[in-house]
């Protein structure tokens, strides 16, 4: 088993900067967290883009898609701001014979309540056990990407 | 899609009391990491021990699989200590029907620098993703109980 | 000894709001930063305002001073954004009989690796300890307001 | 200003081995919380002894009291465990000419949720701050070594 991870940016990699007081997009935090959970299936991590998902253009969501498509691994994981995640999930269907599984979090890694170290635990589990296709794992739940919404009010995604 | 959680000790629970300067097995982590974690799938916890695993007895090992046996829900997670972990889950091996995953930590859950939080999600999505067995969660890794072992001197499980 | 703190916001009271990606100044921390700390000195906390420090105007700087001054409490702590904490500490050398410690940090205290507890730490016992006299505790020193800057390169304070 | 730290061992600087399940003294903590914090004051630290305070015996405090009597530095802080912190300031009250501040925690520093940071915090303040004589600094307080005692029911120190 090789899992090939691309990372896009999102709230998972914000860091703060107090001389802006502002906000940016950081190192890929997917790092850290394999490393301080003592993952030892084999995995690869690659920058892609560093932007809130927002931010993501067509252009963005073109290069996601052929660079997934040449990709030698069949376990593909992305992480990916939530805002637009199931955009370029639905994209990313025209990839064939892979396991793609995109995931984000809604608080920043950095912070000490979280929700990246268990969703990227339960990323991890889905590109591996799942059979071919492209799923968001997000909120303990496993979504088809054409069946799912993000519920901004109560910035979680649901079932739609 | 609803899943059962048992709780049954390990390292993952450990609290520290200054008063006894000694660790001890406390509170299930679980729910607060589930809780941090806005998991939606629907889950139910249970404690059924609060022990080291070196300590859970024979007698103990069958409560937990006469409990699974007689529960009603497919999907079944249950956290317990590392150290027979192994042996816990081929004697769940008896149980038909269900997909029973089994997971841990290796550093306590209450730690700033902790594997319990990626753990739990990655067992999240075994439990939801794989068919039916019984299967051990650790190190990133989906393990086959007759296939794995405990490396204490890497503190890790491997293939076996 | 009775400790009263006011709360004006600044970087030590960030929070992320996913849904407008985006930090804003949000409850005081320090009252959490207390009680994690079993803190048993009397105190008291009271929120001014809850601003970047940028933001504060000329009319809130006296708003503070005026509620210094007519506190009955002797030993005063007032968390506050660093970017002008200098210039509200100079403000406050007209308020007589009192020890006046001005605290923040240049990491939001809901980070895994901040400052804020630390900081806190060190100015509760300033205002303890020290004089009367208005003070800045920041970087493990304590600090006349009229020899020190903010190294914004270095995003730290120094004697100036 | 130059503060000497002499790190002793105590619940401060306690971690966890899965492979024991047992915990004992590690690398003293303070390092890590001094640089996490970006103190600039000057400082150096040495470690001692790493033991439970519990363990150290007559000749250990008398090992204590020569290292800070011919230390040359004025400003000395030590991190020990609670349960005999008292014994050693009472012992140390014959070192002339010097700020002594002992300091520990009531949970370990590798938690989440843990005193250290803010009481180290409090410590550095205090040795900086207080005239010559032998302080502990526990609890948001900065007590006299002959009036004070550790409730161990309320696992905190208190004024006798």
């Amino acid at each position: 088993m090789h899992v090939k991870i691309f990372t896009t940016g999102g709230t998972i990699d914000k860091v703060y900067f107090d001389a802006k007081s502002d906000y940016v997009v950081g190192e890929p935090q997917i790092i850290e967290i394999l490393r301080q959970a003592n993952v030892t299936v084999h995995y690869e991590v690659e920058t892609l883009f560093r932007k809130d998902s927002l931010d993501l253009t067509d252009a963005d969501r073109a290069v996601i898609v052929e660079r997934v498509r040449h990709e030698p691994a069949r376990h593909v994981l992305i992480t990916h701001g939530t805002d637009t995640m199931i955009e370029t999930a639905r994209a990313l269907r025209s990839v064939p014979g892979k396991t793609i599984v995109l995931v984000g979090s809604l608080s920043p890694a950095r912070f000490k309540h979280t929700d990246a170290e268990f969703n990227i635990g339960f990323a991890m589990a889905t590109v591996q056990a799942m059979p071919e296709g492209v799923y968001i794992a997000m909120n303990g739940r496993i979504f088809d990407p054409e069946r799912v919404r993000k519920n901004r009010a109560m910035n979680r995604f649901e079932p739609a």
